[in-house]
């Protein structure tokens, strides 16, 4: 195996897993999708149709379910309601993102280097970006961040592995302009936060995404309940 | 709470806690012990009694046993001997320790970071030693390691949790010295990698343990099978 890539099943990540299938061929990527607890798990199935048209080996990671526990990020605590607004309707509410979920993406990284050890990979691929990290709505995915994860990852692993973030200094429109450059199946790929069937169009990341598509002038290839909220928001 | 303390029931981790404990008071330390699939699961049992002695909050974490798939450390991979080897002789025979768990460190610290960011706490503290840090047998030890994975923590907590590491520096036999002067429970810990009821005293850390009690001319009050091995060694 040359590379391992987180793959929640959104858009980001499945960019920089077809940039890794680009890179390193379809055998010799894996791309490991974990279930944390999240509400939409619905993610979990795109990760795994993905990996099928893509043609890489793909592994489900079941986390505890009591390792969040009494965290308050919507995300994983079914008594809160997912928010139906802009990210930048957040910021300016509540200053920190109720969809944060507790240092995760430190976890994730971890564990897939651990596993990219394990099968003497040398990449780890993680698809944060730039508008993920502006005013430290997510700070765990922050330059800052994977700069001393990337340290942390190669002195950790006897200096066999490193992180590759290329999506970090994007913004998602630039991250949408990529995903068609490198033939992302975007058509699979599932962004929204509720549980539901079809994306709802109103929460923050499904207006994040409807408002990238549109700005680049590209149609967002899969349904939604609403695809004009995120203009009134 | 204030801190959330790694431990393993070891006598590193347990002599971090009563530090912490020192420092904050028991009711503000919540110690977090992992069952990772390790074959010497009696060191949980021993957390758990460790806890109720220094009167702390406890908890275990049951990681997914498919996570180190494929690892050929012999703390997880139950076809492989535990080696009867110092570690000084490993480094020769070997050089990388074949007890290494695949960025296990990594794993635990941020888990205990998110806990930490969930309770409230500042503190994640962790009781990796110079020793083994000492010709990169636990490259995930290392002050280097400790370094980085402080920043990643600080930055992707929201400047909200720190990294403790108080024995990063101390070789073994000071590390016996400090537990004795923060009243460490010494006699409730268990460091032996087999998956006995009785310490071997012919694996790694237990002959690192008995050379260090050794050292500092204290009697280790654990029992042993063979509290001599480590000087032929």
């Amino acid at each position: 195996m040359k590379a391992v890539t987180l793959l929640s099943g959104g858009l980001d990540s499945t960019t920089v897993t077809a940039m890794a299938v680009r890179r390193h061929g379809a055998s010799n990527v894996l791309a490991l999708s974990v279930d944390y607890g999240q509400r939409h798990q619905r993610e979990l199935s795109s990760a795994k149709q993905i990996a099928e048209r893509l043609k890489i080996h793909h592994r489900i990671l079941h986390l505890p379910s009591h390792l969040f526990r009494g965290a308050d990020s919507t995300l994983i605590n079914p008594t809160l309601e997912t928010p139906h607004k802009t990210y930048r309707q957040l910021e300016l509410d509540l200053g920190v993102s109720p969809t944060y979920v507790p240092f995760r993406n430190a976890i994730l990284i971890s564990m897939a280097s651990a596993i990219a050890l394990i099968e003497e990979a040398e990449e780890v691929w993680i698809g944060t970006h730039a508008e993920d990290a502006r005013n430290w709505a997510y700070p765990d995915c922050t330059p800052e961040f994977n700069g001393a994860m990337s340290n942390a990852i190669y002195v950790g692993t006897y200096m066999k592995v490193r992180l590759v973030t290329p999506l970090q200094w994007m913004m998602k429109k630039d991250v949408v302009r990529q995903a068609y450059k490198v033939d992302t199946p975007v058509e699979l790929t599932w962004s929204c936060y509720e549980g539901g069937t079809v994306a709802c169009g109103k929460c923050p990341t499904c207006c994040e995404r409807l408002a990238a598509f549109n700005a680049v002038g590209y149609v967002d290839p899969i349904p939604y309940i609403d695809r004009e909220f995120w203009k009134q928001a």
